[in-house]
């Protein structure tokens, strides 16, 4: 078993760089929040007698010799990077919930034929810079690494100049190198585990998304002197497509979840008509084919919203994450590594993305869910229990040594 | 006949400064650029021979003396402040119209019995600092002068620290004094003069406002794995009262408006479920009965929207501006000024708020108003015309000359 304090402990260590006054964290990728989180995993896995790689997109890798450390190893990682107001938990669970398992092996002095990584990827929030996944996506080869360092937060910087500002834009390739098999533990950030009583979720994939960036532009006026009639308040428009967005959530249950996160009215001032604004819209659904089809409803009411409103209208589709499956004998490593355990488990399908996601089209890959308490997460409040947090690195320490000596 | 050239070339250098790429200007209240522009007014006016006296709510007075000093002064003047993306002409055509009667006065040597005056207001447009008119209102009475230097903008500054950062805290108590006449020149901002294709309107009063700030509360969440019947997203209910408002406009035609100018979504981040939106809402209508009841259905709206979606409700009236009428000798005084210049005009009713609204509280006021191109204003595109812009000056000469002499 894993030693639940020292994972404890390292958790809110980790959770006062970048602490909020209500108790969460504000560590948005690349800032100096950011890198002093790095330098300090990466310290920690020195500690542990690792050494450290930094590759291109900025992911870091810190690896524990395996009995033959020419075999491909078995990796484990997340992020932590978090939202404007997030947690102690999302993310940066999975990154010290590999470090643990070091630590355990450490303590054991236990050798696995393979070498065991464990990973940072860069920038999973998508919430400075979109999309979300953006350096696992690079490892997987779903990006290239010019779109990776290009993407830009709302003042323009681009990730390329901030890893090279915090010093994070390391010597390595990015990918194309053989993982045997990933893993990564996460709290749920969801509410289903919390209700079904589960301690852990053996989790089967993950639904698919769907990102748009929309700005409708219409004529900024007065708004005393400007009869009603003769406005095009692209802010009216906007308010039409947020309801529309929240409808079609509604309207294609069981599943779909539909989300307008971000607005920005300009000039935004309080008595002038707004003259643009850009929203994004983010629309859920396991199911491929519903999914496309509330795109097509999304996209109909902004239209139908522009003409109306005699607005112009840019609709686009920023960002496409089909449905996942993850590998089955992953999965089941999991599953076993639960029930060795005597924790209660069930299958559950992941409504947010995460790196596993991009990892699973370069190696066999499967995810660990442990509870977060009411199902909050993105939220400072979110909070996970200690006992949970453990249970979840001895399931997936469990997996890991399965997979690394088979 | 006023000097059209000179007034067409003091707008054009006025303009200069916080001029926007696309040929408006940006000179909020009480920044460097608002400080420039004053200071390039001061000058001017002392060129002119006037003397120049500032108040605590950094108002500023040109004085030309009249035969008889000791008597009350004929004053005009309006605002240099702008909108984030405002015109060349709103407020500041006010404003550099008194210096022109004054320079006009000059050219002929011609002595008024009274002295006039031409005054910059602090803050009319409300757009960095709520509420509009803020100035003018305290020189009137209606606020007092602890309420105008709290005013703070978004970042907390206040209305008092920044007119003592840029040295225009001055000496002189705000209001307290008889003004015998009180005269401004404005914009339309709307599309009726150039419609009916007169050059002057004989403004008559104006229409009332209501401004709110509502504050919507619900429940930061991830935009992924949070079902859509345990939401409290604040957004989708700052849609619904956004779209509500719109039809409150439209409802109660003629001559409603309403407008949602300022939306602040939190944290705006694309994969968070929003939860906190603070908007602004600004509904008018010359009809102070009318008015009320569009204030009781906006807030109705925003009641039914918060208990639909689960938030909190912060719905708050931050200024009332109720329906003004300006005096019947001074609205007469432009009525024949235009008359007798041979102006097409007609009588007027403001849907802007102006500085004249309040002074009309503690002097006999009147206001001459011009078209403007499309009706539009608080846009990088306003325009007016050079002869538009004389017309409107040479009427404020003969509306100010008679009173400072009758
Ligand atoms: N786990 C997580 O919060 N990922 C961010 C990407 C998403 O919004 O699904
Ligand atoms: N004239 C003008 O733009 N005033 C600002 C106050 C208002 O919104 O009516």
């Amino acid at each position: 078993r894993v030693n639940a304090d020292r994972l404890w402990d390292s958790l809110m260590e980790m959770a006062k760089i970048g602490a909020t006054e209500k108790g969460g964290v504000c560590r948005l990728a690349l800032t100096d929040l950011d890198k002093q989180a790095r330098d300090l995993f990466v310290k920690w896995c020195k500690e542990a007698g690792c050494t450290v790689k930094i590759d291109k997109m900025g992911n870091v890798f810190a690896r524990r010799p395996g009995k033959d450390d020419s075999l491909a190893p078995v990796m484990t990682g997340s992020h932590i990077d978090s939202q404007p107001t997030g947690g102690k938990f999302d993310g940066v669970y999975g990154v010290l919930a590999g470090l643990e398992v070091i630590r355990t092996l450490n303590d054991f002095n236990y050798e696995t034929n393979r070498p065991v990584e464990v990973a940072i990827w860069t920038n999973e929030e998508g919430s400075r810079f979109a999309p979300a996944m953006v350096a696992s996506g690079v490892f997987a080869g779903v990006f290239d690494l010019d779109y990776g360092l290009s993407r830009a937060d709302v003042d323009g910087k681009t990730m390329g100049e901030e890893l090279k500002r915090i010093g994070y834009d390391g010597p390595e390739e990015v990918g194309g190198r053989k993982i045997h098999a990933f893993f990564e533990t996460h709290i749920e950030q969801g509410p289903i585990l919390e209700h079904e009583k589960k301690t852990i979720g053996v989790v089967q994939g993950a639904q698919g998304q769907r990102w748009f960036e929309v700005v409708m532009t219409g004529q900024e006026a007065h708004a005393g002197p400007t009869p009603m009639k003769v406005r095009k308040d692209a802010m009216v428009g906007a308010a039409h497509v947020i309801s529309a967005v929240n409808r079609i959530g509604h309207e294609n249950q069981p599943f779909a979840c539909a989300t307008v996160g971000m607005v920005q009215c300009s000039p935004n001032s309080r008595n002038t008509i707004p003259g643009k604004v850009f929203f994004t819209i983010d629309l859920r659904h396991p199911e491929d084919k519903i999914l496309s089809k509330m795109a097509a409803e999304a996209k109909a009411a902004a239209e139908e919203a522009a003409k109306k409103n005699g607005l112009e209208l840019d609709f686009k589709e920023i960002w496409y994450s089909p449905p996942v499956k993850f590998d089955a004998d992953c999965v089941a490593a999991v599953k076993q590594g639960a029930e060795q355990l005597g924790f209660d488990s069930m299958p559950i399908i992941s409504g947010a993305g995460h790196d596993a996601c991009y990892m699973n089209r370069v190696a066999p890959t499967a995810m660990v869910f442990i509870p977060c308490e009411d199902g909050i997460s993105h939220n400072e409040i979110e909070n996970a229990t200690k006992s949970d947090c453990a249970a979840g690195v001895d399931v997936l320490l469990r997996a890991m040594v399965e997979r690394a000596n088979a």
